[in-house]
C-alpha cells in the first residue's frame, strides 16, 4: 500500500502545473538535485533518453556532412572579449576559473557558456584558402551559465547540449546551412520527439549575442507556455572580422569567411515531459523511450509464467525493440503504476489464463487503451502499436497546439486573450523594439518568432497601431 | 611536389621517437593545439577514433549491467576534502572556480579531476536499503587536472574519459566488479585496439588516492616505455565511512557499503599511435578506423573510373564497412601517402586497366603488402583482409612486447638491462616502498604492477636482497 501510494502521489496538472512537472521529473527517476546549487544529476532513466536523442540526432548530422570534434572547456578572458556583443551577452553569467592547482592563473578563464570564440580561435589556424572551406563541425558537451533561477532540464547552471559551428566562403552558403540545420531540428522534433514546432526568425531583441540572424523552433507546452527548442544562427562575417580570420579565395583575394552556429540541449527532455505527460506521469514517444515495452507477469510465481514472459522478451528484442520484464516482488498494480509513471509506451500483461488462451493484454501508455492479442501475432502487433503511438502522439500534440493558438487583430483582442488564456497568439508587428518592450512589460509576453509562413491578420501593429511589417507568434515562455 | 613533401616530412622513430609521435599526431590531423595552454582540440579524425572506442566500450559496459548517468562538473571544496587521501592526491592539481558571473562564490568549487566525491554525495541520497544495491553507474565526460607537462592524448589539462562508480552490499561483490571491469578493459584493448596488456595490481605507492587496491592494465609502446592504459579501484568502505553512506541490510542492521571506480581515457589513442604506428604515420586497427577502406581511382578523369570507384564504395558500405573515395585533384602518389599517414587499414587502387581486367589492387596499411583481387570477389576479400589485419596487428604487437620483456634475477642484471635497453623487466620485490623509491631515484624506473600471473624468478628482492614477496613488472612509463 505504501508502495502503491508512492507512485500515485503526484500533483495533478490542473492543480499546479509547475509542481506536476517537478513531481514527474523526480518520480520518473529522471533527475536528482545535488550539493552544487543549480546543477543536476541525470539518473539512468533521464540520461538514457538523452543518449537516444544524441544517437538519432547525430546520425542525422552525419548524413548532412557534419563532423564531430571536441574543443576545450575553458575560454581565456581575452578570447571571450573579442566580439563585443557576444561578451556583453555572456560575461555576466559565466563561471570563472582563477587558480590552477595552488597557483593563481596569469589570465582568468571562464568555463564555456558556448564556444563561438574557441571555434574562431581554432578556425583562424585552420582556414587559409577556399580549399579549406567549408568546415561543418559539431561537438557534444556540457556548458555552464550561472543562472539565478534553475529548473530541471529547462534551465540549469550546467547543461548538456550539442553545438554546431560552421564556416563558409559565402554568405549564401552560410545562410543555407543555418536554415538546413533549423529544418533538421524541426524534423527531428516532429519525427522523433512527436513535438510539432513553429519555425521562424527571432526579432533583433531576441536574437543571439553576436548573430546577424537567429532562427528558432518554438514548441507549445501543455500549460500553453512556449519553449524555444533549438536555435540556428547566421553570424555573417562578424566573428571572422573580430577574430581576423581570412582566406584566399579562388580569385586570389583575401576575404572574410561566414559563420553559423546551432544548438539543441537537454531542454528537449523538458519539452517531452510538458508536451506529452499526463496525471499518471511521463509519456515517452517510442523512438526515445529507453524501455519501449514492459512485460508484467501476472501470478508470476505460477510455473511457466516467468518463462513465457522471458521468451516474449527475447522475441521482441530480436525484432529490435527495447524490452524489460518486471519480475520484481511488487504487486501487478504497483508495477502498472510505475510503468505509467516512467512513460513506457506499451505494457504487456501475461498470466496463466492468458497463456492457456494463447494471448496477452496490451496497454498503450498514451491513451491507456487495453486490447488483447494472440501470442503468435504479438511481435508484429507490438511493432505496429509503437508506430501508431508515435504517430498519434504527434497528431494529438499538433491538435492541442493548434487549439491553443489564437489570432489577434487588435490590441484589445490581444490583451483579452492573454488575460484569459495561455498559448500562442498570432498578431502583427511594426518592427519596433519599443512595442516588444511594452508588451513584455505589461503582459510578460515576448515575441517568439516571425514565422516562415507569414500571414496577414491586419494591416497594423497590434501594439502601436502603426503599419505592420511582420506576423509574429507571441507567447509566455519558459 | 610541395604537397608530396608535406606528407613525407615526419621524423623517423629511430631518430627521435618523441618527435615522431608529435609529427604523427599533427600530420594525421588528429589534434591541434589551442590558445589554452595544455588543452587540445580533437579534430574530426581524432575525435572519430574516440567515438568508435566509446561506442564499442559502451556496448560492452551495457552487456554487463552498467547504466550511464551524468553528474555535475563542479565539486565544492568541502566535498573534495571529505576523504583525506583523496584530497591530498588531487587538490594540488585542480582548477578552481571562484566567481559565478560577477559575484564571488561563497565556497569555491573545483572542476572535477575525477568524480568519487560527487558519486558519494549522490549515493548518500540514493542508497538506504540492501534493495537499493548494487548501483553500477558510469559517465562519459571530460575532467581537468592542472598538469605542468602535457603531451597530446597522453597528458593534457582537460581530457575525455569514462569513469565507472559502483556501490555494493559486500566487499566480495565490490572486488568482483573491480576485477570484472579490469578484465573488460584488457579484452577491449586486445580485441578492439589490438594492444596486448599485462594485468596486475599496483603497489601501495602507485595506487589511486583513496583506494584500498588499484588494478591496472599496462601496455608497452614501440620505444619500450610502458603506458598505464586503464585502472580499476576497490575502495573498500573507506569512502562510505568518510561520506557516512549507510544502508539497512537484510539482517536489519546498518552497514557501510563498498565502492569501486574504474576509468579509461583518450590516452588509449596515444597507445594506438605508439604501439602500431610506423615511419609512414599512423596504423589504425580496423575496428577503430573511422575510414577502413580508401579507394584511390587511377586516371580518374577517364570515363567510367570514378563511377566504378563509387559503385565499389556502395558495395563495401552495404557490407557495413566505412569507406571513402579519394576523388580530390591530387596525384595518386600523394593520395597513397596521405592514406598511409592517416592509418587507413586498406587501400584499393582502381584504374582503367584494372577495370578492363576486372580486378583491383589491395594494399594493407600494416605491412604495405599489395595484392590483386577480382572485382566480383572484392567485398568478401576486403572483409577478410580487415579481419586478418586486426588479428595480425595484435600478434605483431604481442611478439614485440614479449621480445622487449626481460627477466632480472639480480640487481646487477636489473641495472644492466635498464642501462642498455627499454622494455618491461620482470623482477622480484620484497614489498618495501623503500626499494621502489630507490629504484625510481636511481634509474627512473617504476613498478608497473604485480601481475596476476605470478612467477618465481628468484628468492630475493632485486633491490635489497631480502626475501621476495612478489614478482613485479618494472619499466619506464609515460
Amino acid at each position: 500500500m505504501a508502495e502503491k501510494k508512492q507512485v500515485e502521489q503526484i500533483t495533478s496538472m490542473e492543480t499546479d502545473f509547475a509542481q506536476w512537472y517537478t513531481d514527474v521529473v523526480k518520480k520518473a527517476d529522471l533527475i536528482d538535485y545535488t550539493s552544487v546549487k543549480g546543477c543536476m544529476v541525470f539518473k539512468p532513466a533521464g540520461y538514457a533518453i538523452w543518449e537516444l536523442i544524441q544517437k538519432q540526432m547525430d546520425a542525422r548530422f552525419k548524413e548532412c556532412g557534419v563532423e564531430n570534434v571536441y574543443l576545450p572547456m575553458f575560454i581565456p578572458e581575452s578570447l571571450l572579449e573579442k566580439e563585443k556583443d557576444h561578451v556583453e551577452g555572456f560575461a555576466p553569467e559565466v563561471a570563472w576559473v582563477t587558480h590552477g592547482g595552488l597557483v593563481p592563473l596569469q589570465e582568468r578563464m571562464c568555463v564555456r557558456p558556448t564556444s563561438e570564440t574557441l571555434f574562431c580561435d581554432f578556425y583562424k589556424n585552420e582556414v587559409h584558402s577556399y580549399r579549406d572551406l567549408p568546415k561543418v563541425y559539431n561537438q557534444w558537451c556540457s556548458v555552464v551559465r550561472w543562472e539565478k533561477e534553475t529548473r530541471p532540464f529547462l534551465r540549469s547552471r550546467e547543461f548538456l547540449w550539442q553545438e554546431g559551428h560552421t564556416i563558409h566562403a559565402t554568405f549564401e552558403e552560410a545562410e543555407e546551412r543555418t536554415i538546413q540545420m533549423l529544418n533538421l531540428y524541426a524534423d527531428f522534433c516532429e519525427q522523433v520527439l512527436a513535438i510539432p514546432v513553429i519555425k521562424g526568425r527571432k526579432t533583433d531583441k531576441e536574437k543571439f549575442a553576436g548573430a546577424e540572424a537567429t532562427y528558432t523552433i518554438e514548441a507549445l507546452m501543455h500549460d500553453g507556455k512556449a519553449l524555444q527548442s533549438g536555435t540556428s544562427h547566421n553570424f555573417g562575417d562578424g566573428f571572422a572580422r573580430a577574430f581576423d580570420i581570412q582566406f584566399t579565395d579562388r580569385d586570389n583575394t583575401l576575404k572574410y569567411p561566414f559563420q553559423t552556429s546551432w544548438g539543441s540541449t537537454t531542454r528537449l527532455i523538458g519539452a517531452i515531459i510538458m508536451v506529452h505527460g499526463d496525471d499518471s506521469g511521463l509519456v515517452l514517444p517510442p523512438k526515445v523511450a529507453p524501455v519501449q515495452v514492459v512485460i508484467v507477469p501476472i501470478r508470476q510465481q505460477q510455473e511457466g509464467v516467468l518463462d513465457r514472459a522471458r521468451d516474449l522478451k527475447a522475441a521482441l528484442e530480436k525484432a529490435g525493440l527495447r524490452v524489460k520484464v518486471d519480475d520484481s516482488d511488487k504487486s501487478p498494480g504497483w508495477k502498472f503504476a510505475e510503468a505509467e509513471m516512467r512513460g513506457i509506451p506499451v505494457r504487456i500483461e501475461i498470466g496463466p489464463k492468458d497463456i492457456e488462451a494463447g494471448k496477452a493484454v496490451l496497454v498503450r501508455r498514451d491513451t491507456l487503451d487495453r486490447s488483447e492479442c494472440a501470442l503468435d501475432a504479438i511481435v508484429k502487433t507490438t511493432e505496429g502499436l509503437l508506430e501508431t503511438i508515435q504517430k498519434d502522439m504527434l497528431e494529438r500534440a499538433r491538435t492541442r497546439r493548434d487549439e491553443q493558438t489564437y489570432t489577434a487583430a487588435t490590441r484589445e483582442e490581444f490583451e483579452k486573450i492573454f488575460s484569459e488564456k495561455s498559448g500562442f497568439v498570432k498578431a502583427m508587428w511594426c518592427g519596433d523594439v519599443a512595442c516588444e518592450n511594452e508588451i513584455k512589460e505589461k503582459m510578460s509576453v515576448t515575441s517568439r518568432c516571425m514565422p516562415f509562413e507569414q500571414e496577414k491578420i491586419s494591416d497594423v501593429c497590434v501594439c502601436c497601431g502603426r503599419p505592420a511589417k511582420k506576423l509574429v507568434y507571441w507567447g509566455r515562455a519558459y
